[in-house]
């Protein structure tokens, strides 16, 4: 054990590390990638150390500031320093990679050392390989879910019973949320929802309503508004709500990976850590969503169901078409205009309104309703279901009288025409992200694009597919040249192919 | 792409990372783990982003030492950077994790953007993951090595043949090396033999003779020694020979595994691309080796014959018993004591004797000797593999005149004694090595330990087990306390159970 100085190093990283000076790592026999726990008053932490000549001096001891929070270091204090080995639950990494079934102690030490994040990068990245490589059995699944609850904040509502609604994405212009929660709680329900921002998507559902209001709300905020008027749209990153996900993704997301195992027990921990009872699940079916055939999409559906039944969420689960964008707007802004427009009763495709009143009725019918889609196109109509939203905007710190008419795009714009006659036959979901990101978005809400022709729609030559939208000049140019580069819609000719191709007449 | 100026930045990282200021990423798009690439001149690399605020001003760009090295870039200078996107070999290592085949192109592109350092530690992390948990195939194992020769330095020898030893080790004291290369040269047969220093264990063979000579050796001085006079001992490290494995070597070590075709890639790789054409190889057996069982030894065996067979290395391996260390002597500067007393024919185990004079047979009977162990013998006995030694020695700049007497240990020293009368029933070879670390080794020459008493041996009550030495007071108590606790050799009396354990009488 050494005493050394703290010194807080501004470095964001996710990974806990400490980095000492060369010298003072020698005397005490470690070297990059040893582990040590830093004391202070008690208050104690792990990392993983680098080494260094200059970022400190001997005596020293640089802080990321995760480190620094967590045990209240502050610049010129003394630390104790010890060396430490690697945790335990390395050994059950390396048997689920063996393709061993973790016992329960072990998937609970696993998460645990997540969350306290005891774990370098190597060793999380090796998690998340082993549970992709390998997967996992139901009850593993089961004990996974439930270790990553435990190790987070829950929500306790004191009103029952908790509805809520998650899409598994992939989908780009999925804006159904603004639709749903105001729906269902003008029915006389609470549904609080947590939504996530973007990690590899155009914008998603917090980064959509945050143009409209505040989504970083408490968990005494968020029971507070549901309770009270019966919906609320926060974002999931603001509270501690089955925290182990979002370090586990910082791994996958690099690798492109989203173990199985993963995704359910991400889904329903998160749900279950926020109050929920009842649940209804969106599956978007599709080649380039995250979910690419119906047989995947069935698996799906079936261990949602049975997962949720284990850990006390009653489940259903609608397998969506996701061979296209939902209605026509992409990027944060614009999707919260054709959202505002869709409760405003004015004129949006009619397949955004069909998916969204098809899950809010199935919401309502786990709530008792004999016909939910029905009652939820009512609402949708009567003008209720803008009237919460109104109060959803006005509690969340916007502004209730905002209109569609009012929410401001990007006001650069570029017109993406059609270079040939004929049919748009495919759009394509990863290269619509790949433009808005070009774009601006998520970070600048105001980037996005508006398809003025959907898969089907009849175009001319130099007729306008989509429009692009942009807060800066230079970011609009350079999703014009990607967009023009990637060509997401493909016209072609009513007829593609015709065989016998060669036919030969004699 | 944007240009920013060069801060050196002294970090020791195996991961080609770059610090950026928080405005410039953000400026960019880009944020922690994103990739860029980094250009001076033409000559260019990829890195990980990290972000910070303070270590790096706006308009700067922090460079670790490896980079800096690479792109020759000096603090000052301006460098263009560019985002760029994760390289393809990451889809490649997604694969191997669902249990695809590699084809050779893939696993080229692997190892070649890990020896470039393009992969981030989660990236190469999933890659040893992939490997260990769904393996390699025969072809893939191949195409794995010969990717790892040709993206590294190759010597080429102009004598030939090319003789070489490898132990795959986790046996604490098994100096064998420093008898079996005076033996072989002393023959006439040219081994020029690259040895590791200790990365898990108390000292590898590198760290072992560096007590007695220089082992940091460039490939020229290597190819020249040999072919003068028929041996050398290098450290392998200062080489650049199948740099791949080393890199993936600090991922695998966090992990504590060792994939099975990585092993077979990983010997025969730094074998063939140190010039070599005849192996033999020390596979040892034992409960707390790297090779647990003679079945899984046996599978080593018959494969690393045939993958030398198809990469032309005519390969022999000896199973060996693993169950103890060989000799008496563990420790740097105290095993080279013990192989320099074998030389000189003072007494020593005869364990190592028969071990090291076995291997060498083996060898001498690949340059077609009739009976190899007994000229091994013949030549040990003689004296010859001592003047070849001190002339070994010599070559690489240490005293020829050296003598076991002359070899320094640590002058703290202390005996462990056993607790009661009995038989050392078992020796925990891990334990050991746990040991001579505490002690200060490998990086201490002087740390070590020497056996008393060996497994089978008879022991009284408070008779010493087994000697500790080390350079430092600290460490030596340090030493005991962990030896103490660990308790390496079990005493026991010669019957270890009665059955039927009650045996009642009536």
């Amino acid at each position: 054990m050494i005493k050394l100085t703290a010194k807080i190093i501004d470095l964001e990283s996710e990974e806990h590390v400490v980095i000492l000076h060369k010298e003072d790592a020698k005397r005490m026999g470690l070297q990059s990638q040893s582990r040590v726990r830093v004391n202070k008053n008690g208050k104690n932490t792990t990392a993983v150390v680098k080494v260094s000549r200059t970022l400190v001096d001997e005596g020293e001891i640089g802080l990321v500031e995760k480190i620094v929070d967590e045990i209240h270091a502050e610049e010129g204090k003394r630390l104790s320093v010890n060396q430490t080995g690697r945790p335990e639950s390395v050994e059950h990494i390396r048997e689920k990679l063996e393709g061993k079934e973790l016992s329960t102690h072990a998937i609970n030490e696993i998460i645990q050392d997540i969350v306290e994040r005891r774990l370098s990068d190597i060793e999380l990245s090796a998690y998340v390989s082993g549970v992709y490589s390998q997967g996992m059995n139901q009850r593993e699944i089961k004990d996974l879910t439930q270790a990553m609850i435990d190790t987070g904040d829950k929500i306790e509502f004191d009103k029952h019973p908790v509805f809520d609604h998650h899409s598994i994405g992939g989908v780009p212009g999925n804006k159904i949320t603004l639709l749903i929660v105001p729906i269902i709680a003008a029915a006389g329900l609470m549904i609080p929802k947590t939504s996530s921002r973007a990690i590899s998507s155009a914008g998603g559902t917090a980064d959509i309503f945050e143009t409209l209001a505040d989504v970083t709300l408490t968990t005494e905020q968020i029971k507070e508004i549901a309770e009270d008027i019966g919906g609320t749209i926060a974002w999931g990153g603001a509270v501690n709500l089955a925290p182990s996900d979002d370090l586990i993704i910082k791994a996958e997301y690099p690798l492109r990976i989203d173990p199985y195992a993963q995704v359910l027990a991400s889904v329903l921990s998160k749900k279950k850590a926020a109050g929920a009872e009842y649940l209804v699940m969106d599956i978007p079916i599709g080649e380039n969503t995250k979910v690419k055939s119906l047989e995947e999409g069935r698996r799906y559906a079936r261990d949602f169901v049975s997962l949720g039944e284990e850990i006390g969420i009653e489940t259903r689960c609608a397998l969506s078409y996701g061979g296209q964008p939902v209605g026509r707007a992409v990027g944060p802004a614009i999707e919260a205009k054709e959202a505002l427009r869709a409760l405003e009763s004015k004129d949006v495709p009619s397949s955004l309104i069909e998916k969204s009143t098809t899950l809010a009725g199935m919401i309502l019918e786990l709530g008792g309703s004999r016909n939910g889609k029905k009652e939820a196109k009512r609402i949708l109509k009567s003008g209720k279901a803008l009237d919460k939203m109104k109060q959803i905007i006005d509690r969340q710190g916007g502004d209730p009288e905002v209109s569609s008419e009012d929410v401001e795009i990007g006001k650069y714009s570029e017109e993406i025409c059609s270079l040939e006659e004929g049919y748009v036959n495919s759009i394509n979901n990863d290269e619509i992200i790949r433009i808005v990101r070009a774009a601006g978005g998520p970070h600048c809400k105001g980037a996005g694009l508006f398809l003025e022709k959907k898969k089907g729609d009849k175009v001319e030559k130099d007729e306008c597919l989509y429009r692009l939208y942009s807060e800066s000049k230079k970011e609009l140019e350079e999703a014009v040249k990607v967009a023009k580069h990637l060509k997401p819609l493909k016209v072609e000719g009513m007829i593609l192919e015709e065989h016998p191709r060669l036919q030969k007449v004699y």
